[in-house]
């Protein structure tokens, strides 16, 4: 499941944001570097210039790095290394904006500050959401009577009404609808695990380019699953909240083995470019290892990410068939990453950055803490042998494990991905994307399972509460280029 | 693959055992315990006694604790609880002796020092192959003049060469031809990596009741493949071996969280029972986890192990044909543990357990550091959630992963088995076997692939080295008793 209102938190990162933006820092940018924060602003410039907001209605759905052509890019850096001088591929951004309530896809050239390109699109699909135009559906709901009403009717306060907006899919209509949300409710009064509290059965469908309601459904009344033994928060908890551990932490006391320059990261035989996009989150690039006995970096990806997340529910009520969500191409793996936890989402040796997103008009917002970097010393064995046959004594080899972690956490909406770049010493790569969170749940009027006498696409798990089936499909854009492209 | 005569390491064990039993020592035994060493030593004694050395031909194949009848454990431990007078199972030895040639599976009840059951075994299959018997096995090659006349004609040094025992497979023949394996030769010479320096071609069957070489064929030469490049320990590495990290160790200022009590161990909601077997290796018994709304211990294993581990090689040829090991049940997984290496093997925090065999007198052998417990703090994260939607701050709870991992190495010939049981605050219990140590090859007169033009049954590795295909299949008993037997 996905959507927010990730507004609130966005905002105040904003202000905090801008004073610190370092205009004249400037390391030497790789091409594969993520837009600056000055960058982002230039981008923002450009496109106003060209469709001045005084007569045009713009909004930025998605500002990025216009991904340079991959031949260009490895002959620059194959001539790179012995002709400093050579002029990088073009340094580009990749703009998706809604100006007058058409798609364009522009390309802005950030050497020469002018627009490359300038697409309207016509064909299906539509940008990835913002968070103001997510936050500004779920709140028409408030003024919207007959919604007050339905909350009037099922006895529920409005102050503890929080809602969220749900992109409806595609099921081969060969006409679109222009875009359109719909808007789903919550209650938290008791606790702060509001999925498990849906308000089920009412439908509100807005237009997001009318920023209006289109329709409104109240289908029946559905009890709203009780608040006890939802809230999750450690201090909410009875004693005993599960075994106390005693401490235990990771040391490094000659600091970490990684080194990271600007966007590149070199630890023990790997060296690769790290970046990140609103839309997929964080890109690998140019993973090399090196080779001890021919002395050299052998390539082994030019380029990895998560291209998308599948997430579709196989419920065909009313309120609940249309979610089949892309949380990368419509919500933003990259949008929705939140601030890791230090000493809790990465242990102790990790290392933190940030990032930067454009907000709906164009400018940087800080995402900060959104990647941490660590050593994974998990008490594993890289390779081992004991030779028992060689008198008098064994002979013992052992190679400890040792990896290096990049992570990032995407809450789109309930669910929570952890997402894992891991480069081991032998030459692999593994990547790993951990499901947490909270199940996305259906209110039900079901108490316990024997009085079901019909499909509920779930599994009761509570009174009032069924877990919705559904799958999550991760889908990797993986260019691999094991010694080269040849 | 699988053999060994690691009775060198073993005999040293052995005497510094001795002078250490622990006779006065007795905790309260807990019926599932393995055998002690006293224990190992009243058996002896008793199966002596029985049959006396002095007009018979003794040798302990196997001795292991009889497992009590599962629900007389479970009403014993129940009742315990209340009544610790009640009278635990029966405390019983299972022995597979060979006397005078035959093989005798003997139950002897150690509260009574008696035998309980003396079955003579008619059937297919052989018992376990002592250390000794393959280091016997092994050594007759070297007063054998046609093996002897083997070398020469290979310009091989016979201070070089090692021998192995290998069991010889069953093809489906109706008539057992007693107690065969065939023994194979490697050359050392510049490496301790015999197993990339097999000397082909050359099959020695020797019956292990007479002691004695009933076969003998040198089939052609195939060149010994260099020791160049073999050579495994970092000591022989040349300069640059590899990156050099610093240090990175894990600490635990007011210890472990887990509490060993004789051979019941206790972590965060975990409890079990862990035992020691000659051909299996480690035994989980009783596990169970802590319910706390409940407030009562749930069980979720009765006993979980490794029960086989099956190694089929697909070579045809006339020295391969036959390898089809189980190396559990032909050599002991658990009698080919090795002492694991502190730091290397296991990490800064783990604390290490001994067990005890039979050696093939019967006399208890020591296998120090057989066992590492240790909590691993990988870096995961064992649930998490952001809550973007409840203004105005974000409500993040993260609760890191921390797990119980019980772990033992068990090298059978060139193979390193690391069998981990890892418990998880989940409630899960995860169970891995890593396999690492050296691939087992064969001789070839080949030194490119482009000379090969008949099935050779691998892939050419290197010079004269092919890389024999081959499975591992694994197989666990697992007797889950998820909340009972019910």
């Amino acid at each position: 499941m996905a959507h927010s209102s990730k507004i609130f938190c966005c905002f105040s990162f904003l202000f905090s944001t801008l004073s610190i933006i370092p205009l004249s820092h400037q390391l030497e940018q790789h091409p594969l570097d993520s837009l600056t924060p000055n960058e982002f602003i230039r981008v923002q410039a450009i496109v106003n210039q060209s469709h001045p907001t005084t007569t045009n209605d713009i909004t930025f759905q998605y500002i990025g790095l216009n991904e340079p052509d991959k031949q260009a890019l490895i002959s620059w850096l194959q001539n790179h290394r012995t002709t400093p001088i050579t002029a990088p591929p073009p340094r580009q951004a990749f703009v998706i904006a809604r100006i007058n309530h058409q798609t364009h896809e522009l390309v802005v050239d950030l050497l020469y500050d002018n627009i490359v390109s300038d697409h309207i699109h016509h064909g299906f699909g539509y940008p990835l959401l913002t968070f103001e135009e997510q936050n500004g559906a779920s709140q028409l709901v408030f003024n919207h009577a007959p919604f007050l009403a339905a909350l009037n009717k099922r006895g529920l306060k409005v102050a503890e009404v929080i809602c969220e907006t749900f992109a409806i899919g595609w099921f081969g209509e060969t006409k679109q609808n222009g875009r359109v949300v719909k808007v789903m409710c919550y209650y938290l009064d008791g606790t702060v695990n509001l999925y498990m509290r849906p308000i089920e059965a009412i439908t509100v469908t807005v237009d997001l380019e009318a920023m209006k309601i289109t329709h409104f459904r109240d289908r029946l009344v559905v009890p709203v699953p009780k608040a006890a033994g939802t809230d999750y928060r450690e201090s909410e908890q009875k004693e005993p909240f599960g075994p106390e551990l005693k401490g235990i932490t990771v040391v490094q006391p000659d600091g970490p083995s990684f080194i990271i320059d600007g966007s590149r990261v070199r630890w023990a035989n790997w060296d690769f470019h790290l970046s990140f996009d609103a839309r997929v989150g964080p890109i690998v690039s140019l993973a090399s290892i090196y080779d001890t006995e021919k002395q050299e970096f052998r390539r082994v990806m030019y380029r990895g990410f998560v291209s998308e997340l599948f997430v579709p529910y196989m419920d065909l009520t009313e309120e609940w068939y249309y979610r089949t969500f892309f949380d990368a191409g419509e919500y933003g793996y990259g949008l929705c990453a939140v601030p890791l936890e230090p000493l809790r989402d990465c242990p102790a040796n990790a290392v933190y950055m940030g990032a930067y997103v454009a907000a709906q008009n164009g400018m940087p917002i800080e995402m900060p803490n959104v990647f941490c970097i660590f050593e994974r010393n998990a008490g594993d064995v890289m390779w081992r042998h004991t030779e028992t046959m060689i008198p008098p004594d064994l002979i013992t080899e052992v190679r400890p494990d040792m990896s290096l972690v990049v992570r990032m956490v995407s809450t789109v909406g309930n669910y929570d991905y952890i997402n894992d770049w891991e480069f081991k010493q032998i030459g692999s790569i593994k990547v790993t994307v951990g499901l947490t969170g909270l199940l996305e749940v259906r209110g039900s009027k079901y108490t316990h399972k024997d009085q079901i006498d019909e499909e509920v696409y779930g599994t009761l798990l509570a009174e009032n509460t069924l877990g919705a089936y559904h799958d999550h499909f991760i889908t990797y854009h993986l260019d691999l280029d094991v010694d080269g492209c040849e």
